[in-house]
């Protein structure tokens, strides 16, 4: 089955098109896991992405039964160099045990031959002095689409061998997207070009429920433009971001979705994974350890929040 | 001093605006690095990226003395995971010894936060239990557009707070650029209007040799376009991939200098790290242990085949 097609059962499945961003900063983790892991590493960039793991690894047990995907921003571990890839890719695991679709987000790209080493690197295998590496990659990677499509066939190659899927930026949820991303392209804003062209792609590898492996990244903070190209591509998945604390609203994710109620997943980070660290939860003097259950608790309060805006707007997928 | 009048300085000191790419690619290096490799960590990641960290050295030993720079392709050792990472800062580490400057060669970028998370790993510290890590960091960074100038901003941050640059991708060097580096931005192409946004930034941080540490990305393979932005924009400094294995000449580089024969530096990696694999080496019999003579003799030919195509234009420095 093509990795979008288990992306989209796991919705259906969960009755929840929430991503939860496994994007960790320092200051966001909790005492004791800190003072624990101080304990055995020392302050050492090795203490701080144990902590970084027991913190993913406490999150993704309570929250794998509620949720279809996790998305891991490779920047909050990259920042710990060799410590944070292994904290990386340990994470990957846990979360592909426990039956979680895990979204590289990298936005990597580079040309030719360079792609091709990414690609390999982030959903592929390596080789080694004898065969290939075979270390658990995520199941979609995002990519920076600059460079032109001549640097993203590389990725799609790679997909296309090892089941995995793209999402492409398209256009991104921070306030400066504009300026590059509507620059005129056959004279339409060249977001709605990069579409267009993954459009083309993912026509030729659609899967059962109409969508391909290789979708876009648009973010919520645009719901104008998440509509237009809703409806101008109805065949390309989105992943959206922006909901929560970078400002979107549920209302702003309707139009990501088609009258079926499909077509994208909406990350949010910040909102859900340090939810403990909100007044409201604060305010209830719960035991630390139980940190986690404050994110259960806002991807609830999100998910309630997303199918109200979704069945208000008549979007609602059945049985949910 | 101001890391760009550093790397100016190399330049003119050497007499060489070659920039080597350490780009290594598993098949390239030398059998006998791979059996001592091999032998002592097996067939894993830990033993193709001491076999890749062998190769490096032997390669910056010989021609440290003789150029101004390295570039160091991060996707070659992230497709090793942590051991490719480790063998990435351990390379850093070595070129800084030896007096080099070093260019990551990244292409990263995000949306503001996460964006400050990469500048930090890439040009900075990165905040532990208390205080901050101190590993050592390249000088300049490679970092993609796309996402709009407010996600350039923290990497400029950075570059203020510790004496760093940036080469921005303004043109790329594979065939497929232009599909959306020329798009129309303003009534101009997409990549030159980034050069423009650059040249702003830059003319608040010139150094004393009228460049600042915020320079551009301009492929040699686009002769007229390196021309144009070098007439437009005399204050910025360009990083110049595309000589040699991607095809561009020495003619195709004079454009990118100015008429004191300064401006840029000149990337090539594969027809200088893997010249021991050229028929005209492996004809001499020469031992596998001289491979990185190869190399020096193949900056050295490049070198020559610049100075050449410059001094025929009349943008020689001095007394090179």
């Amino acid at each position: 089955m093509l990795i979008i097609d288990e992306l989209i059962d796991r919705i259906l499945e969960k009755g929840n098109p929430i991503v939860v961003g496994l994007d960790p900063e320092l200051e966001g983790i909790p005492d004791f896991l800190k003072a624990q892991a101080e304990e055995e590493y020392g302050n050492t960039p090795q203490g701080v992405t144990t902590a970084i793991l027991q913190f993913n690894k406490a999150l993704l047990e309570i929250l794998h039964p509620v949720i279809p995907a996790v998305k891991l921003q490779m920047a909050c571990y990259e920042l710990y160099g060799k410590w944070g890839i292994e904290a990386f890719y340990q994470t990957v695991q846990l979360a592909k045990e426990l039956g979680l679709i895990v979204i590289d987000d990298s936005k990597r790209n580079d040309i030719g031959n360079t792609a091709a080493f990414y690609s390999k690197g982030h959903l592929g295998q390596a080789p080694l002095f004898n065969g290939l590496t075979s270390e658990t990659k995520a199941d979609f990677l995002t990519v920076n689409p600059y460079l032109g499509t001549d640097t993203i066939d590389p990725f799609i190659a790679e997909c296309l061998s090892h089941n995995k899927g793209l999402f492409v930026l398209a256009r991104t949820s921070n306030p400066g997207a504009s300026l590059y991303q509507e620059a005129l392209s056959d004279d339409i804003p060249l977001y709605q070009k990069i579409a267009a062209d993954i459009q083309e792609i993912s026509s030729k590898h659609k899967g059962n429920k109409g969508f391909s492996p290789f979708g876009i990244v648009v973010g919520a903070t645009w719901p104008e433009i998440t509509g237009k190209l809703r409806n101008l591509f109805p065949n390309i998945f989105f992943l959206v971001p922006g909901y929560g604390a970078q400002g979107a609203t549920a209302d702003d994710i309707v139009p990501a979705f088609n009258s079926e109620g499909l077509g994208a997943v909406i990350n949010s980070s910040r909102s859900i994974i340090f939810a403990h660290r909100k007044s409201e939860w604060l305010s209830r003097n719960e035991k630390p350890e139980n940190f986690a259950l404050a994110a259960l608790e806002a991807v609830d309060q999100m998910r309630e929040d997303l199918l109200r805006s979704l069945r208000q707007a008549d979007r609602l997928p059945k049985n949910w």
